[in-house]
């Protein structure tokens, strides 16, 4: 295409300098559309924020309730009301969620959530306290009200949960014509038989179990005599209703699919898991396990004060009882401190050496744990391996620390004790960094909760321990 | 379809029960075959093990790789040399990616990834060592080679090094029966014309610009003789290729798409990203965070012990020069701690306390700026929140510690001490906890990188100072 050349001012090679200003102006322009919607508000001219929200994406109306402060929210809500659209609940954060959704009645929000697919549906609902959820189930048309019941009847952060009820499945026998026909067909008179997105045509044979699937790039390639049993993959993977949604995500991301299937104990067909959910999923898990091992339990930057302070508390309070049996262990020494004060003044480089040591490990473990790659199979490589990564670090660290120590406090043996300390303290941090997540694995615990207390505990108490013993020994 | 309710042996109600087992049970389908793949690679039965390998998908493969140690690993990829899948270097994690392919000879190399399409072969490719990319290259026919090359000239993590350069474009005055014609007459010409999957059909104008997308599902439900321009999508997302892929990942989690076009300066259409590359983004940039934050600079879960020693010692030596500096703080008190013991007891304590609630802040504000939840917009408000969160946690721990120190000791001013010094640190903790990655975002330094350092410094010199500098106030 020469014509066209002329019109890219600048040659290729300059190409690759370019992407942070992509970036800040993609950025820019969504926060000046943000900023023209603040000021209109501020403006007090409510007509032309809704002329101007009206046009705009769920998603996009979503993060801007996100930004906004709660009065400005309670306004933008305001506006929405007459026409709300429900995509918006599912693409905000669950605690701004119950927020939103306190601000609507439950005939607009069932009016709203009657227009989605069930599985955004049943995603909306699911996490709205119970009063919210009955009364939008109440005043869903019936045929909806059985399916989104039903997508509740499945245990949360399920397969079921995730699953839309409106999917394309045809018989075995049919031609790639017969199912165009069937499609325009079902187009042109009933709307909303089919999903208004769809990836994946699936087989099925009388007894609604699934044969196989036509992806739907390759039905549009195939003449309209082709029969689909002969274009279908049959290896396909399908998930049980009840199967965890990580254990999808995880197929998902392996098989790169796009949709699948979801089956009954039978083998049939009663919904389909597709990979704009998943996204979230994936999301979701890989938030989760982060915010745990910080110590929150879940993101609660729209929660107030009082309750990310009560949320953070328990914690805390884990930690300080944690941080007391630290204590205690320098107590065991105290006379030991009283005729060397150096010691207290280094005591911490030890314990806080074998934390950092011990998190990175652990970081590590808790991480392929979720991913599968730390498995039975290879957890003793691994810890044996985290174990001399500890050591050998640790090794290093007693030579720095040691020099130090032994040139600030002028003696070799203060150097000698902060050392050995170190070379103990940093090998436990890299066994039990490994050993304690696999072991909460295996106790069916979530590692990214537990694990860090307990790590803590181990690096503090043989920090201290072993410093403050070797010193008793070996400097009295 | 009642004539089916038979087969399913359990009432519907008992479904919810059953996650465990499900999930259970397909993880131990796997481990099943995982194993039987090993006892005859164990047994020295090649074929047997060859012939099993050759109905797996690629992403199993990865993981069975994943999974072997590096002697298990060699004799795996020996046995599957002959007809080597590029695509399971595609699902292998950075590290073993160089492992495997250094197992490889540079043409069975070219010769896999030249099946492969662009994004993929891009994606394999540019992580490898120049010798081992150059290699490949020389060894791909041209016409693969010139498009690889292409691909790698945009920067990394961009766009452009993730969209592929196989998609349908089509003419804007096509109709859908015009467009089935095409495709099913391309496909019975030169398959490889078309992508092997593909979601949406692009219409460009005759410039070859972007006017718009049909997702497959539409035109599917549309007859021959309705125009595409009739069906079109005019308002997609489309992205520079120099755009960040996080930018990009952001869009098709926040729009919920499955394929978007890449377009140059003048808007021409140069290549689609898909959902499944996608997927794989998310999935990084979230790990990436993660690790960032326990100080891990990447994923070493298959690294030498001595690479991983060296990858984490850098951290580990910048955590020394924190804790000296909160030694350094403590040695200005000696004198003190010489008069008082106690206090090198409990000092640890404070430091604690302040370091878990600057974490959990921290984690929160980490995560928010990466996802963009926390903007210029709302910061001022999070950072005033998490300081109120702080002090009132603070005033919280203050009395459980002040009233556990007085106890202990016998001293109520040591609880006085340590219960004033908890609210001034955990008060610091919060501010600086949503301060610092948020300072670091607007200098444009990741905070996941930085941010923990620069918060234990000051939640360490902050406790110290404030529980001995107190102390030798009020107690001596």
């Amino acid at each position: 295409m020469p014509s066209s050349q002329g019109l890219d001012e600048r040659p290729p090679g300059e190409r690759q300098d370019q992407p942070e200003r992509d970036r800040r102006q993609e950025a820019d322009e969504q926060e000046a559309r943000f900023r023209a919607v603040r000021d209109r508000l501020e403006a007090d001219e409510p007509d032309v924020v809704a002329a101007l929200l009206a046009d705009w994406h769920a998603g996009d109306v979503a993060h801007l309730l996100e930004q906004s402060d709660a009065e400005e929210r309670e306004r933008l809500v305001a506006l929405l009301r007459p026409s709300f659209d429900a995509e918006i609940l599912a693409y905000l954060p669950l605690d701004l969620r119950d927020e939103v959704v306190s601000l609507l009645n439950p005939k607009e929000l069932a009016a709203a959530v009657a227009e989605l697919d069930t599985d955004d549906a049943v995603d909306v609902i699911q996490d709205l306290d119970d009063g919210a959820r009955q009364a939008i189930l109440e005043n869903l048309p019936a045929e909806t009200r059985a399916l989104v019941e039903e997508g509740l009847t499945f245990p949360e952060s399920s397969a079921g949960r995730l699953m839309s009820r409106e999917f394309v499945s045809v018989p075995q026998f049919w031609t790639v014509g017969r199912l165009l026909d069937y499609l325009r067909a079902a187009a042109g008179t009933d709307e909303s038989a089919l999903p208004e997105q769809f990836y994946d045509i699936f087989v099925v044979d009388p007894m609604h179990r699934v044969i196989g699937a036509v992806p739907l790039s390759r039905v549009m390639r195939s003449k309209r005599t082709v029969r689909l049993m002969d274009i279908l993959t049959k290896d396909i993977h399908s998930f049980s209703a009840t199967a965890d949604q990580e254990e999808v995500a995880r197929s998902f991301r392996r098989y790169g699919l796009v949709s699948a299937p979801v089956v009954d104990k039978a083998g049939r067909l009663i919904g389909v898991v597709t990979v704009d959910d998943v996204v979230d999923v994936i999301e979701e898990e890989a938030e989760e396990d982060m915010l745990r091992l910080g110590g929150v339990g879940e993101g609660d930057l729209y929660r107030a004060v009082l309750d990310t302070t009560k949320s953070r508390f328990s914690w805390l309070a884990v930690n300080l009882v944690t941080a007391i049996v630290a204590s205690v262990v320098i107590g065991f020494f105290e006379t030991t401190i009283a005729q060397v004060v150096a010691l207290a003044v280094l005591m911490p480089i030890v314990a806080s050496m074998g934390g950092n040591a011990g998190t990175q490990t652990l970081t590590v473990a808790v991480r392929a744990l979720a991913t599968r790659e730390l498995s039975e199979a290879n957890a003793a490589r691994v810890i044996g391996k985290e174990m001399l990564v500890g050591t050998a670090n640790g090794v290093l660290f007693a030579v720095l620390a040691g020099g130090i120590a032994c040139l600030w406090f002028r003696d070799p043996l203060i150097g000698l004790v902060i050392g050995i300390a170190m070379i103990v303290n940093m090998m436990c941090a890299g066994l039990f960094g490994a050993l304690i997540p696999f072991a909460l694995h295996r106790m069916k615990i979530d590692p990214a909760v537990a694990s860090s207390v307990f790590l803590t505990t181990v690096t503090d108490v043989v920090g201290f321990l072993a410093f403050l013993g070797l010193a008793s020994l070996i400097l009295l």
